[in-house]
């Protein structure tokens, strides 16, 4: 590991809610193509004006703080499987930065937020950024999750 | 806009660093496609056995604090274009939480971190997460970026 500058750890301002329609584990959908419901991200009046031209995209990425989350897992065995897996091999809401992303289809742009589709966070859950979503360098059709095709049987172990 | 919980801005904790050939604007890539140089994600030895399982996984999003970037950004007429659009529509650095985003292929996984392919961040970009990429949830082939197939011609004014 080469010598790394001295840094403060970086502060993130909320610009915004995301109102779904969950606001506990057991109604959550597990992923965000299990729901199709109309959910309304809303963003704060100093940010705005960050919404011009977003109207011309189909698909945004929301990141979002998932202020439940702990911050102190590393490995977890997911619920539908057998083996401990590392929390980066993972989408679990706990992990050191409980930073969540969800490429959601965008359905209107209004002045203070907008009306998106495949959202699974909470209901209230701050929001800290909206990026457009670029199939060029995005979409990645033949990407493979090995573990989670092989899931709930075990795994080779490392070598 | 309705009532909000009183809440700290909350902290990030930098888990690595991305190292890659790049420490100035002007030779680094314009977009992650553009390059294919391995490069390496170092990661911090109390997270390393949060990389369990990512060897079963073809390609990851890395999330990174863009450093350099300024955070007072709310509109921008990117270089190639005469429109000025919000930045929740751009990809550029500078936004209010400069947090990048990279799908990558993963070349190898290592015990102290990773290489991979399609990164355009300068060298020593401090690390946040790392999630393996679902297709079923991240790949949208079909996605547009309207203002972006237009651009350098006006976009027609918003309604």
């Amino acid at each position: 590991m080469s010598a790394k500058p001295p840094m403060d750890n970086p502060e993130l301002t909320i610009i915004g809610r995301i109102r779904t329609p969950w606001t506990k584990v057991e109604n959550c959908p597990r992923n965000a193509m299990e729901t199709d419901v109309d959910c309304r991200v809303e963003v704060d009046e100093p940010y705005r004006d960050g919404l011009k031209s977003l109207e011309t995209c189909t698909h945004a990425i929301l990141l979002y703080w998932l202020d439940r989350a702990p911050r102190d897992v590393i490995t977890l065995t997911p619920p539908n499987d057998t083996v401990t897996h590392g929390v980066f091999a993972l989408r679990a809401p706990g992990r050191p930065n409980p930073i969540g992303i969800a490429v959601v289809d965008i359905v209107q742009v209004e002045p203070d937020g907008l009306v998106v589709r495949h959202v699974d966070c909470f209901d209230g859950t701050p929001l800290i950024d909206i990026k457009p979503y670029f199939a060029s360098v995005d979409s990645k059709a033949g990407a493979h999750v090995g573990w989670h095709e092989q899931r709930a049987k075990p795994l080779p172990s490392r070598g």
